[in-house]
């Protein structure tokens, strides 16, 4: 039986796992990224902990296959090159070459939001839909677009920024620079910037109270925690933040149509919560006015990243 | 040699070619499309086009191997019906069984849209790019995805409905209902209601004046003559309608990033002179900055969907 290894670099931690072909997670573990070292030292550990965790899991050495790395940021996937990856301070890290000679197999490269994506249709939220979409409402929005069950990684490299799309043009500020995209009002930080202006108004809100009077102190958790006491000013948040929600989704299928969107991150604890009113308002938004996409929520947590690197090495060698 | 006919399905005419395996068009002619006399009526209309195109284009018949057809509205393209197509009052038109019996060969059918940018894909303006997104400027905003030379139509065909995606959430009325689509801001109907608000404001504008005094008669073409006159008014409300379109183009690109994006429709005729401002904004627009899409405009005008149309036969052949 042969085994592929998947790897999630992140800003924090690597985590990495041995994964089977039909994405079953065998075994994984991480350690530190500890970007701040320099690129060679992150691929040495990297390297490690591959080696790691093909001991810990007891198979055979011989049936890994392939490596495949999620990373953050721009990556050239023909040739297996980190381009940009600004949270890592990394520029043009050629991970294919370095850590296909450490390791001896043969590396490939793509953006940690499409491994995610192809993780959730591999073995996830999307396992039985040939198209996808992955979105992430974390920090920012993050994407994968799947469809036949591959990455659509555009024509160099960067589709799948679904997140950079306007919602309103002219709008409020993004991360990327521009005004309006999606993530500026979908993103839990949104969220949680759209909640800050509210107690502004409505100190008198539950919202402050559970966040210990302290704004600062505001999570997503928090709103979600305040409108289940019943409080109105955070009901009305929620209830606009799940409308800019389902507008960028609607977007998104009048665009792809995908037979699935799968929704991640944080605030996706909430489940049906907030799936039925997301889907009140896509139904409303979508071309044609009916909803054929199914909206679920993903299933594989963190493990998505993993498991999606490690499909990279299984697509490359069929 | 083998052929194949392309039929485009309009509101007014019904356009039928002769088209080759790599999309050159022999020969082609068009009939009205009376789609008040019901759905028989047209689809006779179109067999005896068929026939008569064949004849008059002097090729063999029994090198005819397929009809591809382009029809505006929802299509179901698995089993060749015509869904819906609002402008044609036609609901359920199982354009398959009907047309292919009458015939004798199998048929095809897909959205005109997807159409056209499969025939500027195999013919046209993107035949050297494997992916292309067509965008037609014109009463809407008519969109095909095509990725690996194939038409994305999504996992229930209804994809590429991207001039129904948000540009300003909220905004101004679409067609379709929603508030604030990008085909609201971006349409050539758009840039005219936008001229009409500006003349309201500033009736000294040679906008006006161009139009016979009669606001109700100013075309795409007057706004762009009046700015050629130097008139501030045309060359303010110009350069607002171009960000609109280079807004949409760049959220096209941020989420499929294609090797080229295809304009087409009236407008386009303006050339360069509305492709350099455009793509100076979408610059700024495009996420990470740098904008590796080429902007192109269409080659193939109306020929498009009959070529694309004709593709679909050729396709599902191979």
């Amino acid at each position: 039986m042969k085994h592929y290894i998947g790897v999630d670099l992140g800003g924090t931690n690597i985590a990495a796992g041995i994964v089977t072909a039909d994405g079953t997670l065998l075994h994984k573990d991480s350690v530190p990224t500890g970007s701040a070292r320099g690129y060679e030292s992150v691929l040495a550990d990297m390297a490690e902990l591959c080696r790691k965790i093909i001991a810990d899991s007891g198979i055979d050495p011989a049936s890994v296959v392939g490596i495949g790395v999620g990373s953050p940021g721009f990556c050239d996937e023909e040739n297996g090159v980190i381009v940009f990856a600004g949270n890592l301070h990394f520029q043009d890290v050629p991970i294919r070459a370095i850590l296909g000679q450490e390791m001896g197999l043969p590396v490939y490269l793509a953006n940690d939001a499409n491994c995610a994506a192809l993780g959730e249709s591999t073995a996830g939220a999307a396992r039985d839909s040939s198209s996808s979409v992955t979105i992430t409402l974390g920090t920012g929005v993050g994407s994968g677009i799947v469809i036949d069950k591959k990455i659509l990684s555009g024509a160099f490299g960067g589709a799948g920024e679904i997140g950079h799309t306007s919602l309103i043009y002219g709008g409020a500020l993004c991360t990327c620079g521009r005004l309006g995209c999606w993530e500026a009002y979908a993103s839990a930080t949104a969220l949680i910037a759209q909640a800050k202006a509210a107690v502004e108004k409505h100190p008198e809100s539950r919202i402050l109270a559970l966040a210990d009077g302290d704004a600062n102190r505001i999570t997503g958790k928090v709103v979600f925690d305040a409108a289940d006491e019943g409080d109105c000013v955070a009901e009305t948040v929620i209830a606009e933040y799940l409308c800019y929600v389902a507008a960028g989704l609607a977007n998104t299928i009048n665009t792809l149509q995908p037979d699935t969107i799968v929704l991640g991150g944080g605030i996706c604890a909430q489940g049906d919560r907030i799936l039925a009113p997301i889907r009140e308002e896509v139904v409303k938004e979508v071309f044609g006015g009916e909803l054929k996409t199914k909206l679920v929520i993903a299933t594989l947590g963190n493990d998505a990243g993993i498991i999606g690197a490690a499909m990279l090495a299984l697509e490359e060698k069929q």
